[in-house]
């Protein structure tokens, strides 16, 4: 049995006491309720798992602290959930346990406009942070589409379309309040830009995926909102010529903000959901921050190199509203992908290569998944090297899962060939355990494992994901 | 006793029978000679420890392997050693122990320009690094003033004048091989630009001070040589203009490449050192990069936030040879100082707060160090909201060195109530374990610690450094 395809499920039925505590301390923050359960058991990943035996709707810090600690008296796992959007199973209480919902956790707590941060609550999520920071002057970067909790995105070390220009969740978190697995709230980072003061728990608990210990609070780097913003489109004969494009404004230096491939597949698909009426060949969605001197200057040297590389249909979208249209359309991808084929589910992959490696890593996954017939599309960050094939299966089909899988297998292990990573932003979760063996060996495993166990020695945070 | 002052001595003579196998193994390259020993035993940090029992000079990850496996047989400490430039006793051998000397291992072993990184030993330094990369068309920004090499600037989390555009050693280090405590190489981290690929043992390597792990290779973020460079002075009739004329500058959102402060002591300092015919008053030495126009750009709107904070004698080194004089002034400030007062010791503070509360820390730290009558200088990345103070104090006169210890602890307390760290860049090593426990509190350190036991059951790494 392929366990990529088929979590092992471990559950055992949570203890009537622990309940019965969980329902004293929280009163109607807390349920049993089936629907509200399965609600908090799936996520957009594709697998089938009973949900969590409870779920507690955490309204602070506190809160979070005292659930866990309630769960570590009863060896119970218990799992965060913010927004729901992880895409790898991250969710999924394949060990039973209890779901703490930090979604009402929504309040942006501190702007401090002159540093340059915000520290909000971890249910906060990227929309509404930055509708709070819109007249500030200062704006939240990170994108990874799915409007997804900052808490979340902390968790699977998201990045998304400003990442090229602006860096992922690792390099823009400065400081976590954070439950440690016996319920201790603890305080990582500071204020201050940098810190050589002892290890880096921020950076460690930044992509443990709820492991090591839950988010509550997370302080965040800001930027100015540019003075200029400039979208434009361009449209290529092949996703090859695209990429060729992006590998050399990256290395040309130009500070892009945002470099966007669609394949031909994806145009279609948002053209069909949005009315966009785009060439439906493969495009670059591209953006460019600055001076208005500079996004000109970036702009110019850009639309060059696209013309060299048999770019066409150089479109400029100058005003805002030009603008969302487009990203709309793009953070669209994904869901105009699905449906296109009604019923189907999406098997995607997340692999994320040294740029010099794009172009082969791209053009060889394009090749098989042409050859293979499944219906696919491919939206990729290509100026960090990162891009997503969604394989769009018949679930009832399990056949086509298979061979989804198969596909991807083949990609990671060629991406890990050429220097890269199986998940650029998405994390390990259930899904990619197998691969992070792949890719970091057994040395690095134990090592990880034994951070695990030093901080978790009851394995009660988020346990099955990450370990293979 | 202030532990701060005289760090606790816990040695034990080093076992012969592991001399004569760490002998055997290493040949020549291992030796027991007084004066290496004591060499290996000191760095820039004022404290007295006796010398390590022995030093291996290491020439490849296997040979760092081979001994600390040898080490951990006989429970014998092992602590890396690179230039000998770090500030807070790292180096020192306070338990005992044989000093890894990585110097010898200085190959650049990749520059994979296309990818803009590099892959280097760690006994690199950054100035041969920047040597070797001159024909790429790429540098590597780092610049801690010192020498350093470049393990041991990852050990330190190290950053310097280029780190306010260019961030530290936590954001510009890719992935590492790194020995375990028990002698196992590990690869952490991947040549991708970024990963969701498990725990960030790459981050958590960082900044550990050998303490976790040796970093015997690093791969490297590199940049674009920036096409235009402008570096301009400019003098202040005060620190706090300067500070204030600073913040406005980041404030603005301008990326300056490097923003730096010399106070009228440094200043001093320098023209006498290099002649430099500088106005004796506080200064800032900036420096843009950039396109041509974007460098103008910056460079007029700071030249107008300069003048309007009451700046003068702004000038501008436009050659490259007037730029290497005046950055090689800033780099001498530290040396030029010391000279002011012959056989004297600096006793070198290291805050990072918020930009927004760089004017109040910094401007009380001067109230106090003029009344305090220790003479002192003052420089400062301060673009990142970090500074030095070096109280210079003579090493025989122990009430000086206590005066400037009580200094310095006013300093962090303020910098910690401010939101802020008590050590920027220079990292924890023996100096600063009690004020890492003000700043983090107990369940942080206990975590620190719990990690430390993890991965260092033995404690043969570093041992003595970062925990109080």
């Amino acid at each position: 049995m392929n366990a990529s395809l088929h979590p092992q499920i471990l559950q055992r039925p949570a203890s009537p006491a622990l309940l019965d505590a969980l329902a004293q301390r929280f009163g109607e923050h807390f349920t049993t309720s089936l629907a509200i359960r399965q609600q908090h058991g799936r996520d957009e990943s594709p697998f089938d798992v009973p949900p969590p035996a409870g779920v507690v709707f955490c309204t602070s810090t506190d809160d979070v602290a005292d659930a866990v600690k309630l769960c570590a008296e009863y060896d119970t796992p218990v799992i965060a959930f913010g927004a729901g959007s992880s895409l790898e199973g991250q969710l999924l209480a394949v060990h039973g346990g209890i779901s703490l919902d930090l979604g009402r956790m929504n309040r942006v707590l501190a702007i401090a406009a002159e540093d340059m941060s915000a520290t909000v609550q971890a249910g906060v999520t990227r929309l509404q942070l930055n509708d709070e920071l819109r007249h500030s002057g200062l704006f939240f970067p990170i994108d990874p589409g799915a409007d997804a909790t900052i808490g979340g995105m902390t968790a699977t070390r998201a990045s998304g379309t400003n990442a090229v220009r602006y860096g992922t969740m690792r390099e823009n978190v400065l400081a976590l309040t954070a439950v440690l697995a016996d319920g201790r709230i603890v305080r990582t980072g500071t204020h201050a830009r940098k810190s050589s003061a002892g290890y880096d728990l921020t950076r460690l608990i930044v992509g443990s995926e709820g492991t090591l210990a839950i988010a509550t609070e997370v302080t965040l780097k800001l930027y100015p909102q540019p003075e200029a913003v400039a979208a434009a489109v361009c449209s290529f004969p092949d996703v090859a010529s695209a990429v060729d494009c992006t590998i050399a404004t990256v290395q040309a230096g130009i500070p892009i903000a945002r470099c966007e491939l669609m394949d031909a597949h994806s145009v279609r698909a948002v053209n069909a959901h949005d009315h966009l009426g785009l060439s439906e060949q493969p495009l670059l969605l591209m953006e460019f921050h600055g001076s208005p001197a500079s996004v000109r200057e970036q702009a110019e040297s850009v639309q060059a190199i696209a013309l060299g590389h048999g770019g066409s249909h150089f479109a400029w979208a100058d005003t805002p509203e030009e603008r969302n249209r487009l990203w709309k359309a793009r953070h669209h991808a994904y869901f105009s992908a699905l449906q296109t084929r009604p019923g189907c589910r999406s098997v995607t992959t997340d692999t994320c290569v040294p740029i010099s490696k794009l172009a082969e890593s791209i053009n060889l996954t394009v090749a098989e998944a042409d050859a293979a017939g499944l219906p696919y599309f491919i939206v990729g960050h290509v100026g960090d090297g990162n891009f997503h094939v969604g394989y769009l299966i018949d679930p009832t089909q399990p056949a086509e899962r298979e061979l989804a899988e198969r596909l991807n297998a083949q990609l990671v292990r060629r991406a890990l060939a050429l220097g890269g990573t199986c998940t650029g932003e998405h994390g390990i979760g259930l899904h990619k355990q197998g691969f992070l063996r792949e890719e970091v060996g057994d040395d690095v495993l134990d090592t990880m494992r034994a951070i695990k166990e030093a901080l978790d020695p009851k394995g009660i945070l988020n346990p099955g994901k990450i370990f293979p």
